[in-house]
């Protein structure tokens, strides 16, 4: 019975994922699909970081266009993440997909956070913004260290 | 006076230019950022392409949600090419940067098309989508023959 049920949460989750991979011609392309979308997104929340972490001026415009950026690739990457995508040049941890409810909860941590920065970078306060980076650059580097290589 | 206006002219371009590479920490964060952005943007056109093709079933939903992204990402690569991004891994040819305002009206030609492609998809229909994409399609082209290596 627990074999059954094993097998079946296999295939439900095969299931599930099919349509993200099919996505993609190769699994490879998955792999610099999440890289390219991930890269881009940590230049524009780095631009973010020098502003709150006071390396650079505070500037609201420059702020709220890198909060937009980093707003609409936080949502990229994570249909590349498919089942079959844990080979090739990646650094994807196999925990990804061992335990893949609890790295989505922490994908949409990261996006529930980076939320809250994007409100704080549009409301022009410094203050704002340097309160809500700590919380949404934390959600990054935890992902990171459970579920990346390094 | 030639060469003064020669001098003056590259200072300028310089200057134009200085910012956009200052947002980049390296010159090889630029070329992994536009390699990157440039990516993501080629695996949704695909998308779009595939279904204007008949090469996968015409799904209106899908054709927007892929055209929202092909808009946005088509933004991103342009200030990554900067002076100074000609080098290491990358397949940009000088001319990118000897005839810049060629390269930089072919980038504007490019998401015109997009544009227009956009429209198409969201009108949730497929005659227009296969109208706009071939056009779309060869703006792609016509800077990648001109301004890459192949």
């Amino acid at each position: 019975m627990k074999r059954t049920l094993s097998v079946l949460a296999a295939s439900t989750a095969m299931l599930a994922a099919t349509p993200a991979l099919a996505q993609f011609a190769k699994p490879e392309h998955a792999v610099e699909y999440r890289q390219g979308a991930m890269f881009v997104l940590g230049q524009h929340f780095s631009r973010l970081g020098a502003m709150a972490n006071g390396k650079v001026p505070f500037d609201a415009k420059a702020a709220a266009e890198n909060a937009a950026v980093v707003e609409f690739m936080s949502r990229l990457p994570w249909p590349a993440f498919a089942e079959g995508t844990d080979q090739g040049k990646t650094q994807a941890k196999p925990e990804i997909w061992k335990e893949n409810d609890k790295f989505r909860a922490a994908a949409t941590k990261m996006q529930d956070e980076v939320t809250k920065l994007v409100a704080a970078a549009r409301s022009g306060s410094l203050e704002q913004l340097k309160a809500s980076f700590g919380p949404a650059a934390q959600s990054c580097k935890s992902c990171h260290d459970h579920y990346r290589e390094k």
